[in-house]
């Protein structure tokens, strides 16, 4: 069915492309973000994929960045040189390390089970939109690898002589261990590895990923081995294989352990393809031999590889781009792309995934998909907008997934990892997206259980003996109005109390305008009023937003600067008191006027630009390019801004992201900022435009959800540095201002710049 | 089906004994044993069980013997004094540590999950055949404990307040580690636990064993826990629980580690029994489930404890003893007990085991058993007689086993043990007792087969390049008659090269007489000839036998007192050159010829017992006593020999074995020496005579395989001290002899003893 309905789409794209030279997923460079702690890798991944098979080049060797090292959180750096494997389940930009587990390692000659020596420096890298291949130099071994959703599929080109599969369940990027396996033939494995404990947070929620794995051909050996733990005592001598890694030939048994694996050998008379597929699922193990069978039976490396291409095609090709230089669109490409990855298919081809919080297995309906990895503290400032938009119907599963999680864990998600709720980072970031999702036009969802989880999450903790893991601090929000400094040490644990009542006033803000559009009224006003609260924190005299203690004095000592890098500051979440100043996008021009007007807003805003305050690589001050548009006059400052980040800190190279990607956050930036328009507030329908740096963008829009059949973004430019705008016409009438509204957009607008070398 | 089979039996053993105070299971004391390296254990054990629910007092506390240490292979020591749980997969009597695994612990109050700190001191224990029950003094909890065939049966006596029943399968007797469980609802558990690594021989031989485990009542909270692997590096000072056991409240998803575990909690408001019920299998989970309903649904703790006590007092009775002393009946029902634990069963109830060697799940057919647990260098020389005797359908089970093994691994077992073949000890003892059995006639099994499997082992390893697990000496033994000293050595790594060839020399002998049973008179004379070439290592100038060297000189230097306390020494295994010296029960005639007649050989056999060069606590040696037999006039040496050996190493106390029960051959030994006879040579039908210990011995013979009902043995003593024979009257008429046949008493014969004080 699904295959179906991808074809013809597939085919308007195509054909509209026919005289170009290259489709959308050519320009697609997975190798972007793999430095700079992009955390991005440049494994092989279909769109949402549950399985990504990555290149793991982070254990031994001598490498540059070691796993449980400076907080790894990726399985692969362009600038280590020494591999080990190839994993199944990956998280891409994200900050905190998990998962980089289920590790694929071809090897020839002699068996050896040690990671750390059979691993190989490598050469000849290629990365693709679901394709990756390298030819490992220790074994002159081409490995190449492509995946379906949930499934990774590999093709080892083995020269002759001895060659091996091993499959590696002791080592995984992070230090949570055990697994279990079982040969069942010489041609199939199945098995689960434990992964979990993300950020550290809380090492009770590690969980199994189940999966199955084929062989091609049959191994002319196999079995299994597993480490002996290292004995000091009286019978250490006994065993003179103390704390090794011992192999159990033919072992067809159950294996369990801390550090497991398996190996299938082949004694080939000549130079072979070994294909291996993975097959994944958070469920169970028949799931995932279920979810394999579904979607790879009957069909090879290359089929399958093939069908990836086309897939990324066929949504990639929802924003076609023409113009601007090869790179332009390298970059744009492989942003649209990062924003495809996370929030990431859970539910197995069958409809089941594991409930959050509750232990048992759910169930959709046909059709419908679980979304995982909710990175919402980072994803709602544009990464959920942006797929509203272009892909209105996974932002619809996305919001039923997380209502679907408020059912099963009584919470909306915070930061949702495969079914364990992390509770990382700050903010009700989930009433955000559900509110702007729904404004945006996207109301197939259960709108009053979401309703009624914002609700709650907005209404507990209001006393002592009231719990609130998503808003920890509303006992002193909602009788203060902010939160104190004090809260940050106390039983609510509340990190950074500025950052977070701006991001309660955010969550407030679009809650109201949810409320607008459900006629409640009452909830509107008090919501509304609830989101201005942000002023109980400005403090006139210094003109600034800053920590406030519970009796309302102003903390002390208050440093502007300070909270940079990640730094633990008094009040502030990973930024600095300049990087939250003005995170009030739903009241930035009240803000402004208390600020001292437009003159000084401005001044205080370029200042931030001027004098390298402003940090691209987070998310609190990801906005502010676009906060000039406010004052009239000024809006060439967010079409110089926007366009030097875009050529600073977004490039073709690996490290051509900003920071960690975040789960697709920093990319969309980029996607919106090299279109023309940007969500410079959620919940918020105007988008603030700036210049585009195509000649012209095509969104073609979902009719299912929007009236317009595209939205439709010409660029007329003097020369080549043309980066102001001249003139904006919508739908060949002026546009007198630098914001433009969703729905007018979404019934099929056709926006046409003129731009200018000058402002 | 079995159980209506049981209970005729049964009640007529209970109506024989309606008169006498106790029934025979009333005499068993599981305590004997469990001191002096004896190695069994006082937990509950059905007949032939494989699972047994052991106390596990041999981790932490400050026990004086400590797991891993001293080749400790028990999971319980008479006088240790801290417990930390009931392992319900335990091997009894062995010398290597193995299993002593799935342990449940029951405790009070706060969880600990450190099984170093979650034990406790104990008192008031009590055990019984099927029945164990211990006081945890630190939760003042009594725990319970019976079982059946395939399952553990626990009843905890909770005080008011929390209890916990716990799981731990990061601990167990040896260090083979990893584990899988699943908890499925607040009363049922699954998973396996990795055991193996017999002796440290071979790690690679490890193995899952799969357990389902059931509350009697739901839990109030339940959950896992995993161990956090301690990590060094930069990330340490994120995880402030580094090398914690986390917790995992509620958790319902698979966990696999090497340290694992479970709980289930319950708030108490009273003081509350909870019974706790843990199905096994070698097979699978879910076979487990299967065993675990099958034998104990709808069934409570007092009820398998009866039915438990039932199916002992059963088998128990096949021997009935009167007169004696009650220490007498107590030595002789538990030694009986003990010949009643290994082999024991592997097979579960659909009949599905584990195949050795192949990764297969074999089936038997309906009322078929299957064994495992063949410790054949011990058990030839005495166990399997005794069961040919007095359980012939068993025995005829465990040759049928045997076969089969020889069809899936190509070999015919030498230390099996539940499907991996250890390949532990030396010598053929398989060959010796498939003849053994079918001479004494059990041949109801698959004897062509067994013929093959027996010619295979004999006959392989002729040359360099054919490989021989079973004899690893036949190169040096089939060309030049015994095995030299340079084959210790060299590769086939032959142990004790005297103590290997006088061991083929006995399988050779039982290989012959089964030949000459089925009428294969070429084999009988060559396997007979081979028999003999002990004498190749029969130095006539020191009138012993002795290591030889290749090139046919003696070696140098030679002691005959190297080797006891099983230091390691040239030619000979686990024992001296005396142990050895008159190992040769087939030909035995004749080495005394050889040693220079009758009254040197008798000098020197007494020499042996006079200057405490023999050793009761091992097997080599174990028949010496019943020699003096073979010359006329000197048998009062064996009554004498024998009788000071049963009152000086076997008691009633814990220490009350000699040494290691060696699965029951310690015990065999002692419950033919109490009747009056013993089978000095395997395969040979003539036993030796003794003077019976009790006034009456009645051996209730099966008649499908023995045509006699019963045998009767009776001793009229002048007073207590009547240890020698005055006269032996057998079938009413004097029998001038010491030694009886096999075929004569399995007719029925009744012996009547007269025991004079003096000899």
């Amino acid at each position: 069915m699904k295959k179906l309905l991808i074809l013809p789409f597939l085919l308007s794209a195509w054909m509209s492309q026919a005289f170009s030279q290259s489709l959308p997923a050519d320009y697609v460079d997975p190798f972007i973000g793999t430095l700079n702690y992009g955390a991005t890798n440049p494994g092989a991944i279909a769109p949402r994929g549950m399985v990504s098979v990555s290149p793991f080049n982070v254990a031994g060797g001598g490498n540059k960045h070691e796993k449980d090292s400076d907080w790894n959180s990726t399985p692969y750096w362009n600038d280590n040189h020494f591999m080990t494997g190839f994993s199944h389940v990956n998280l891409s930009g994200v900050g905190c390390p998990d998962l980089g587990a289920i590790l694929l390692m071809p090897t020839t000659g002699e068996l050896n089970f040690d990671p750390y020596t059979y691993g190989s420096t490598y050469s000849e890298e290629t990365a693709k939109a679901g394709y990756y291949s390298v030819k490992l130099d220790k074994y002159n071994t081409t490995a190449e690898m492509t995946s379906t959703i949930r499934s990774g599929v590999s093709k080892y080109h083995f020269p002759k002589g001895q060659a091996n599969v091993l499959l590696n369940l002791g080592l995984n990027l992070t230090n949570i261990e055990g697994g279990m396996l079982k040969i069942n033939s010489s041609t199939e494995l199945e098995g689960f590895k434990m992964v979990g404990g993300f950020c550290y947070n809380d090492p009770s929620t590690t969980y199994p990923v189940y999966f199955v794995m084929e062989l091609s051909q049959p191994a002319d050996e196999y079995g299994t081995w597993k480490e002996f733990k290292e004995i000091t005592g009286f019978e250490k001598s006994f065993a003179p294989y103390n704390g090794d890694l011992i192999q159990s030939k033919f072992n067809k048994m159950h294996v369990a352990g801390d550090s497991i694996g398996a190996y299938f050998t082949y004694n080939l008379e000549e130079a072979t393809d070994i294909e291996v597929k993975v097959g994944v699922s958070y469920v169970s193990i028949e799931n995932a031999r279920e979810n394999l069978k579904a979607e790879t039976a009957d069909k090879d490396f290359a089929d399958i590889r093939t069908e990836s291409k086309a897939t990324w095609n066929n949504l990639l090709s929802t924003i076609e781009v023409e113009g601007g230089t090869h790179d332009d669109k390298v970059k744009f490409y492989t942003a649209l792309y990062h924003t495809l990855i996370h929030p990431n298919t859970l539910n197995d081809v069958n409809g089941e995934y594991p409930e959050v919080g509750t232990g048992n297995i759910g169930k959709l309906e046909a059709g419908k998909s679980r979304y995982t990895v909710f990175s919402l503290w980072d994803t709602y400032r544009n990464l959920h907008p942006l797929m509203s938009l272009i892909f209105p119907q996974q932002q619809s599963d996305m919001a039923s997934s997380m209502v679907d999680m408020y059912y099963e864990n009584g919470w909306l998600p915070k930061w949702e990892l495969n079914s364990t709720e992390t509770f990382t980072m700050v903010g009700d970031p989930a009433a955000v997206v559900i509110a702007d999702t729904y404004l945006r036009g996207i109301q197939d969802f259960d709108v009053d259980g979401a309703y009624e989880a914002i609700m709650k999450s907005a209404e507990a903790g209001r006393d002592e003996d009231s719990f609130n893991p998503i808003r920890p601090g509303n006992e002193d929000y909602l009788s203060k109005g902010y939160i104190s400094t004090e809260a940050e040490s106390k039983r609510h644990n509340v990190w950074g109390s500025v950052s977070t009542t701006l991001e309660y006033n955010i969550a407030d803000y679009s809650t109201a305008q949810l409320a607008m559009e459900l006629g409640k009224k009452d909830d509107y006003k008090r919501f509304m009023k609830q989101s201005k609260s942000y002023k109980n924190l400005f403090d006139k005299k210094m003109n600034m937003i800053r920590p406030k203690n519970a009796d309302g004095s102003w903390y002390e000592p208050f440093d502007p600067l300070s909270g940079a890098n990640f730094q633990h500051t008094v009040g502030y979440v990973e930024g600095t008191a300049w990087q939250y100043a003005f995170m009030v996008p739903h009241d930035i021009r009240n803000l402004a006027k208390m600020t001292g007007g437009n003159k000084t807003f401005i001044s205080q805003l370029q200042n931030i630009f001027d004098n390298d305050l402003f940090d691209m690589a987070n998310e609190p001050d990801i906005a502010y390019p676009y906060f000039f548009n406010i004052v009239k006059g000024e809006e060439w400052r967010t079409q110089k801004t926007v366009n030097d980040l875009v050529n600073e800190h977004y490039t073709t190279k690996p490290e051509g992201l900003p920071g960690n990607d975040d789960t697709g956050t920093m990319s969309a930036w980029l996607v919106y900022s090299m279109m023309g328009f940007y969500p410079y507030c959620p919940a918020d329908m105007d988008y603030a435009i700036t210049s585009p740096i195509f000649d012209k963008v095509t969104i073609h829009l979902d009719n299912k959800y929007y009236s317009g059949e595209k939205i439709e973004i010409t660029a007329e430019r003097d020369s080549e540095n043309s980066i102001y705008i001249d003139q904006l016409n919508v739908n060949g009438k002026a546009h007198n201002s630098y914001f433009i509204d969703h729905s007018k957009l979404v019934n099929g607008a056709k926006l046409e710049f003129k731009l200018k070398d000058s402002k």
